[in-house]
């Protein structure tokens, strides 16, 4: 067994980039054990997914297990989950250096961040004071793929400039913030926001790219090259394009009330997505000397109708006015990725990797407003009495709130949702600049720093490097 | 500011490939304007999507919000919905110079055609004459979205002969003949036809095939070598090939009858998949020399068994009648690769690209056939007297009809899809060829004229192609 | 004509390689044939998926469709469904000469699988004793794609290794097999397995690992330059890693308990999947003196809390246990991939070519360990008393078994599982050494003799080859 002895002598005393061996780990383990302890005071499983289910049916005079919630919702949760991990991890594999990067980290934020968004938003909207328990069900399942979704949206603007150290504590940030701006928007306002434009999407994109404006990196430009795209890696990009495009009517119905709720809002968001394709392909051909469309558009502009449907879609927003939502927004994203993401570069020193400006920032905050007037129009003759105390929750201490009250709200949401994101952002961005560990977590500053890629097993990467200096083409394959 | 009026007249002044940049544009903007005002005019939510659905559910004495349609059907749509941009779009990214052209084209005829489609069968199969309003549901997206299938189908024909607006007019046709031949077969002949053996895939492989024999460009073969497929272009299809294959039973049960439909659809169609895939590999072994399987077919004639069993799949057709049925499909359509397609592009002078005629009109045709006589065969005493009427819709007008007269009908039904393909798509064809915008929508005669691919920001594509010319695999990366 | 005569000489005269050119096709075929009788004589609708459901429903009260098991069930199927084909054809993807291979032949394995699967678990479990019959309905399929699972786990042990024929017969045994350890397991010795931790991994785990011994080859190191990943065949390979993972939850909910019971069991397999990731990446990154990850790791240990969750997941678990669970899997399973690999083919002559001792072999053992102190440690505060009885069944012949019995039980079903893998695998691995046909179906030793990979019809693949013995890279792509 001295074979044994070699390998853990090797396992344990490498010295090179010895802080990545450490921190990440470090961070992984110390981490997944507080979740651990705190999930073992706090969480339970709740009255629809504990064994006592069969006494509360009878107490509840509930006939079937179909009236179950796991089975309004868990086929939407499904689709959420791809639309998290193979929807927003494969979007991002476009840059050929970066492929794994792209999914793996994903995989891991996601991963991280959903456990922390369990506690949070447990500690925020359904602890319950008796016991001191969270309860959690299908519900709260959805909830945390959701509160990940704005920290993959952040990576999106940050992706290839920090370490996965950084991305979790980014991570732990966003999610924290994320159930703070959420029981502000829900709770104190009592905006709606199923689809989460305001609260997933405007916050997201404003937290990424505060943080991205502080981190700014001028020699980045330089390695553009190493950023590009390659055929294939546009073709991987297009799987998570799909998957999103597909299942945002699952995304934004997920959590929105059972019955008509989910029905309206599933169709809605349907219609504004197919609206959003033709005018993205619209413009991308205008743009483009050669009528030639422009995959980084097709692949992120036609989802700029499902993020500015978020907080409308459960409305009576009615079928044209989706489609005319999907028109605007295919437009306003295209344009963000011809002109505004340009413009933020070049004048504002803000990168932005994956454009997230223009599919989640600028679509979400235009998706919050957009609610706010739909919801400031909504008439008791085209919702019914009860339809609309159904749709707005205008019950108990809410129960005299005008529609008109309701749209100023959610305005007002939608601008905490923002400042939220900005402020949070830049404090995340400034605290990491400054953090005292820097040799550690610093941003790279050259190639050879550029973080920990996920890489393969064989080596066979060097292979490619020696031949990609001769042969460009060659190191996409 | 200086900078922006440059890009502004970059943007609106280019001079080559004018007409696909106008055209393009031109016919997107102006169909969804068009389609925002007939939305506007005539779609409303059903009463399961609307607001009044909590009145609804009391009037009704409906006890629980599961039983809104949407938790029937919901799950299928998704699924559908996956077949519909995922299946059909990356089944045809085998071409490895076309790769972006099938997903992203795919992707902008489907949400084109799906408003058309809610529009189409709206008028046709649910427009209320006392409002003059359609109400759509989820059943109306998933009809909308086996609507857009029919023109998918055709598009595998002409895959890289035509130009986009080329492709939308082809669309538009097309969406307008299916609704018009399901009017005639649902309505008026009374088929069943649940999964669209006759109304999608015989419709759509038949009008495909008329374009593409109308289109015939004889210099096409010598690009042969641009048509290839390459090892993960081929990877690519097999996505596309499993969610078809997978989902295919949520396709062909998810407009079926509530309960015992749905289960039974579901089931039947499994079970022809799994038996198609054997005497595919079966007979894809023996044709060649080596005993080596051809990646052809095995991406598609696999997939024959389900379009075979799109009539037959709700009714009581049995398990081992579906395994025969799936038996039959896999080595029809694996012959068709082998000798039909070489003998319609040689004799015929009928090009075929994705194979089409094996895969959906020649399987899609004997479904219909296969439909007609399991209706026929029905009894009472296999179906039970209620079920039968169940099945069949043996009510109103039809209460006096027999399982006879019924399987003469679902004969009939499948001659007028046949008709509609061929006759349709012949006269879409030659108003194609011979329509007065000719220099700007006919079809390329050369390399150069190649229809605007879907292609890359970064323009890295140049470099390839130079290299492509001295090393012929590097092309492929 | 007489192109047809050429052709069709050449397709039934070719001489070389004749052997697989018959006795593939042959046992398609033959077993399609038989499989076509066997399920006319055996296989029915069940009373849910036939058309006397209607009469079923007034002779029961059951006031709606949705009580059908197809809505309870259905959309956790095609989850699973997904898993099987794309999740774990995929994940195979990973070597660069073998991607279609993987694809192709999980494809084959598995349709050939569930058909034969359909007959053994229905004999085993669900024969009508008064009609001879067996009926089937959507759990049936479930249980089929179950059982190909245990199959394909064994397929990673031995892929690339054994000709499609071999295969085939590999597929045979392992689910006759199958259904008879499931037989014991779940009937005679009255286990709870809904995700199969015992049933589906740890018996496919050691029944290919078996497999794999008895089959050793000492010259295929020597290949390894030929089995090694590429880039895009590692982001193929983590398409089928994300399905897996999303997807998990539904594999261990799909036929447990309606209501509380799926609720549960996806709750719990959710959290276990999302705290293996985090342990993965802590312990890989680690093993590697750069800090970076080894895609191999992040592809397989993510997982295996899914794995080891399968007994444990429908019992009252908590949800802190369930994080205690994924912690220590994902740890176990990367120490696994680092050493014990290694340490099988080094000193037991084992070659595990995806690793699936580690993946399943092991967290299944776990999990069977696991779900048995679980089940042991219930008490009737805890899952209350009706809870207790439905969740463990404690009916009928067992209405007294007590909880420590169950315990005992369970973990007497684990080394069954167990037993059986290793005892069949390698009788089937020895059978296949000695069997009379060896010339046929034997082990190939040389490259040239590597069993018919899928290939594509345009012979490409030529050119490829050529090539690549000047640029090694080349060949990736």
């Amino acid at each position: 067994m001295g074979n044994f002895c070699d390998i853990m002598r090797n396992f344990f005393c490498g010295t090179k980039n010895t802080n990545v061996r450490i921190s990440l780990p470090a961070v992984c383990f110390v981490w997944q054990i507080a979740m651990i302890v705190l999930f073992g005071v706090f969480i339970r499983y709740d009255e629809e997914a504990d064994t006592h289910w069969v006494k509360h049916k009878k107490d509840h005079n509930i006939t079937s297990d179909i009236e179950n919630d796991f089975y309004f919702r868990y086929p939407s949760f499904q689709d959420v989950h791809v639309m998290i991990f193979v929807g927003f991890g494969f979007l991002m594999t476009f840059l050929k250096r970066y492929s794994f990067g792209a999914v793996g980290f994903n995989f891991l934020i996601a991963a991280f961040g959903l456990q922390w968004a369990l506690l949070m938003q447990g500690w925020f909207h359904s602890l319950d004071p008796a016991t001191g328990k969270i309860y959690i069900g299908v519900e709260s399942l959805i909830n945390a793929d959701f509160c990940c979704a704005g920290s993959l949206i952040a990576y999106g603007a940050i992706l290839g400039k920090v370490s996965p150290v950084q991305l979790l504590v980014v991570t732990l940030f966003g999610v924290t913030l994320f159930a703070v701006e959420e029981y502000i928007i829900l709770s104190l306002l009592h905006c709606r926001d199923a689809g989460g434009s305001m609260v997933i999407h405007a916050f997201g994109g404003y937290y990424g790219l505060a943080i991205s404006w502080v981190l700014y990196r001028p020699n980045l430009h330089q390695s553009k090259r190493l950023n590009g795209s390659v055929y294939h890696s546009d073709v991987f990009a297009m799987i998570g394009t799909l998957f999103l495009w597909m299942f945002w009517p699952s995304f934004n119905s997920a959590i929105t009330d059972h019955g008509d709720g989910q029905h309206r809002a599933a169709i809605n968001t349907y219609l504004a997505l197919a609206s959003s394709v033709l005018t993205t392909v619209a413009i991308s051909s205008m743009s483009q000397k050669t009528g030639k469309l422009d995959m980084v558009h097709i692949q992120n502009a036609t989802l700029a109708g499902g993020v500015a449907m978020g907080t409308a879609a459960e409305f009576m927003i009615t079928p044209y006015g989706s489609l005319i939502v999907g028109f605007c927004c295919g437009i306003i994203s295209t344009f963000g990725y011809l002109f505004i993401t340009p413009f933020l570069e070049k004048y504002l020193k803000l990168q932005d990797t994956c454009g997230i400006h223009n599919l989640h920032a600028l679509p979400g905050m235009l998706g919050g407003f957009i609610g706010a007037i739909v919801a400031a129009a909504a008439t008791e003759e085209v919702y019914g009495k009860e339809g609309l105390i159904n749709t707005f929750d205008f019950e108990g201490d809410f129960a005299n709130r005008s529609v008109l009250t309701q749209g100023g709200f959610q305005a007002a949401g939608c601008c905490v949702a923002i400042a939220f994101g900005i402020v949070g952002g830049a404090a995340v961005g400034e605290f990491k600049n400054s953090e005292h560990v820097c040799h550690v977590l610093q941003v790279p500053e050259d190639e050879e720093a550029i973080p920990p890629v996920l890489e393969y097993n064989n080596h066979m990467i060097h292979k490619h490097q020696e031949i990609s200096e001769s042969n460009f083409s060659v190191e996409q394959s």
